[in-house]
């Protein structure tokens, strides 16, 4: 396990400091650049390889009617991810990162949370195993999305579990829910919580709800952290997902950024339970790792000022 | 003259809803390609060619003690812009931005505000046409931006006379202003509005209080609305610059939009009286149009995704 570097983040931040600029006004920048070299351990942190992990699962609980769109959307739009044709394919283009889809046993959904226990123990340990294998060792930073039928309300419960509340405090319109919709993921995510009401470990709580794209999810984080490489979270689903690694360990999210804000409500409260600010708020709320993307546009602006402005006795300035 | 082109714009929004993905489930990104849309007046808007402009002006308010740095600092960036060394340089290469800087008459500063009119006619007249012709005539997109020691207390008077209110709403720390030089900064401000009460046009109010920098920004939007190629405004002082066009024509901005927030304190009340909305908020404060460099990637962003995504009837989704 790789721990920040607090010498090769005093040395980035004494940098910005000699950077042709009032010390301080490129603000979220500087912190980014900061943090950065602090997971990298070097003054002068890199992004020359960037990894996309999107990890796509099916869900029992679909059977509570608590989406619009059928489950074989899923396995669709990871279809449309292999053709480049969704909104995440076009960002990491832009953004200059390597996409890998990761579909965990689509024809297969978990079982219904609200009537037991959405994974088994093996499934839960090949999908978290699934998660690490995907990460690329060589990347200089991960971002991390995913695509799941009916995985908000996953979502909705796993951060209930996590960091309490009741489900109404969670749970939110996702992809488009009406108000029928709506009252089916209250429902579903009342249910579980009363009946997974002993889950108190991230094992206990990712067995409970599932799905195979969050345990995934969960995996990437833990192998990106052993690994020193920073992470940026999509997301409420992708979050929620990496935020119940919290219950075991309170810091076990430090190397990880939040890319954006999400639209759906739950959203804000999860991050002020978990202390993180966003990069991004841009009213998204798509998933894909789409928030992410566009979040590791700005972490290369913050890279490209760290690394190639003049200082000012280099410039002859002051 | 060219107009917003509404159908344009509701071909865009009709694009968006076919799109592989949840309708509004991009939000901002949405709203961009839509607002590029109607101004470049095409259903698919592009950015082939983005320009940035960096215009550069001294102040004889400086005189005031406004501010920190010497008056010498503005040729010395401006060296710095030559010679690829500063924040906007790297920026402008990482969003693909061709940047011109453009120097006003630097060993000429404006008259002292506090004490007389900081331009006279002629000079104002051709501050504004050095904006005017420095817009190139075949870019998609055009980012403003700004240098000049002691402009943000210029900026402060500027959004004073424009949109009302008393000095202190406006006066912030800029580079960084102590104790002292905001007292300073806080008088000079007060003395300009009492001397120059009677300023009511556009031109009255930039002859009043300047700077060439600020006149220049203001030519170059009026060209770029002349030509409907869309505008990204930077911070504060680049938007009380411009907002100064707000006097004669409540829509004369209707095709800028406001790259970011500043963390200069004046700048949410500038938006608040504007009625615009930032793309990103990174508690930026440097000016140089380093925050509408940043904002040009999410606007990248957004049209990536409306140009590039395949459609739920293309992707056989649905």
């Amino acid at each position: 396990m790789k721990n920040y570097d607090e010498a090769a983040a005093e040395a980035a931040r004494d940098r910005q400091d000699e950077l042709t600029k009032p010390p301080g006004s490129l603000g979220r920048l500087e912190e980014l650049a900061i943090f950065m070299a602090g997971w990298q351990g070097r003054a002068q942190p890199r992004i020359e390889r960037a990894q996309a992990l999107v990890f796509a699962g099916n869900h029992g609980v679909t059977a509570q009617g608590v989406n619009p769109y059928p489950v074989e959307v899923t396995a669709q739009m990871v279809a449309n991810f292999e053709n480049g044709g969704a909104a995440i394919n076009q960002l990491c283009r832009l953004a200059g990162a390597e996409l890998r889809v990761v579909a965990l046993d689509l024809d297969r959904p978990t079982a219904d949370f609200t009537r037991g226990m959405a994974l088994e123990v093996p499934d839960l340990v090949a999908s978290i195993q699934t998660g690490k294998d995907a990460v690329d060792p060589k990347a200089d930073v991960i971002i991390l999305g995913e695509m799941g039928i009916g995985n908000s309300t996953v979502a909705a419960a796993l951060a209930a579990a996590t960091f309490g509340g009741k489900a109404a405090d969670w749970v939110g319109p996702g992809t488009g829910a009406d108000e029928e919709i709506m009252a089916n993921k209250l429902r579903a995510v009342e249910a579980g919580l009363k009946r997974h009401k002993g889950a108190a470990t991230a094992a206990s709580i990712l067995g409970s709800y599932g799905g195979r794209e969050q345990a995934a999810i969960c995996g990437a984080v833990i192998r990106a952290r052993e690994l020193g490489i920073p992470v940026i979270l999509d997301g409420f689903i992708c979050t929620a997902a990496a935020g119940v690694l919290m219950v075991n360990d309170r810091n076990a999210l430090d190397h990880c950024l939040i890319g954006h804000e999400s639209a759906e409500p739950g959203h804000r409260r999860l991050l002020a339970a978990m202390g993180k600010e966003p990069v991004v708020t841009l009213d998204m709320r798509l998933g894909e790792g789409s928030g992410a993307a566009v979040a590791l546009l700005i972490l290369r602006a913050a890279l490209e000022c760290h690394n190639g402005m003049a200082t000012f006795a280099e410039a002859g300035i002051g």
